[in-house]
């Protein structure tokens, strides 16, 4: 575990044993605040769901669609998490959606306190899902547990295919993974099955969804399986 | 873990490491054997769920339903586990769907290579799903991985509402619990909220369906559910 970057990741350097204890400190304390995240969320029947992928896979633009597409049969509300600028932000509000920018001011992940904050700035009584739109980063991402009911891992076909295999951790934890901007696959040479026998190493079950924000290809299966995650949710 | 009964369960006793030895290697030939199964299945584009609860509980009555429901829309096959008889893939052949019964012997669980059989007795390249409907048990099958995408546990509104926090390996293993018999509740008076609650100790984000099949209540959402996934699987 890395405390170089204060990732918790997984890049082995040679630290000394005080300091592991202290990420295991850090990693409990976070643990216990994503509990209770978790339970804030299902007090209100939210439905929280963690995005996470490279940056530039299409995160804020799925968003998008998703908001433009639902057109307010789902209320979203969305935390974004940033290094810097409130951009993100700007262009979810853009659409309609509340959203409350985190800049992490360098840490190169969310933890469950930020998305506490977060959650505070959201009219959570009014909303159906929150998407957590962590900070764009295979790594670090992965050992931060927010406190979300899923786990979203976007690969773009304009990524490497083996992207899973480099990246275990993250796409171990993926509830479901979408492989974005598939209109780019004739123009990249994207091998999808290639991309998928890579995931099937590291997570042997977890559904995918090949799709196109900008075609709309592929889109109507992820508002499917949204709208029935959302469903089920609100009915306990 | 348990050698007495051979579950490799949770129930702990005295036993020796030379024992425990023995049982780790089962459990590693098993998961090799599943993880072979889960490669099959994927071959064919089939979804495969692995069907857990107490005896009792509605898995076969559950399947019937389905089958009838969905009237060959999607393509079902079925692998029986009981300890004794062929009456549940009876039951299933009846709805017109292919059903190989395992009987165990005795054994208080499927395996992956029972369900190795079984694959080779089903006509998978015309199926869209199979159902292992596993021996009625809350502990021993939990320990055993069959090579599915999925499993489903179902908690009927006739047992206990702690049964998750009793049973929590099971529980834990969960992608989606049913809650069964619904339309007995009224006698039964067995509290939703409570069995959810103590679901969410083991199990904080798997999402829940209370349903019956008698009635018809929730089913729909099980349908889209399975459906759903299914939709997901054929296309890769």
């Amino acid at each position: 575990m890395c405390l170089e970057c204060g990732c918790g990741g997984n890049h082995q350097h040679n630290h000394e044993k005080k300091k592991v204890d202290v990420l295991d400190k850090v990693l409990s304390a976070n643990d216990k605040q994503a509990q209770s995240n978790l339970e804030h969320f299902d007090e209100h029947s939210v439905l929280a769901i963690n995005l996470m992928s490279s940056p530039g896979a299409g995160k804020t633009t799925l968003l998008e669609r998703t908001i433009e597409t639902l057109c307010g049969s789902i209320k979203i509300g969305v935390i974004e998490g940033d290094l810097e600028t409130d951009r993100d932000a700007q262009r979810i509000r853009a659409k309609g959606s509340p959203a409350y920018q985190i800049t992490t001011g360098g840490a190169c992940h969310l933890d469950a306190f930020m998305v506490h904050e977060g959650i505070h700035h959201l009219p959570l009584e009014e909303l159906d899902v929150v998407f957590i739109e962590n900070v764009g980063n295979l790594v670090c991402p992965a050992s931060y547990d927010l406190g979300t009911h899923l786990n979203v891992v976007l690969l773009s076909a304009t990524e490497g295919e083996d992207k899973p295999e480099k990246y275990p951790v993250m796409f171990r934890k993926a509830n479901l993974v979408l492989i974005t901007k598939s209109d780019l696959i004739p123009y990249t040479g994207f091998d999808v099955k290639y991309a998928v026998s890579s995931l099937r190493k590291v997570n042997p079950t977890a559904p995918v969804i090949i799709l196109s924000a900008k075609t709309g290809e592929g889109f109507q299966d992820w508002l499917d399986y949204l709208t029935l995650q959302v469903r089920l949710k609100k009915k306990l």
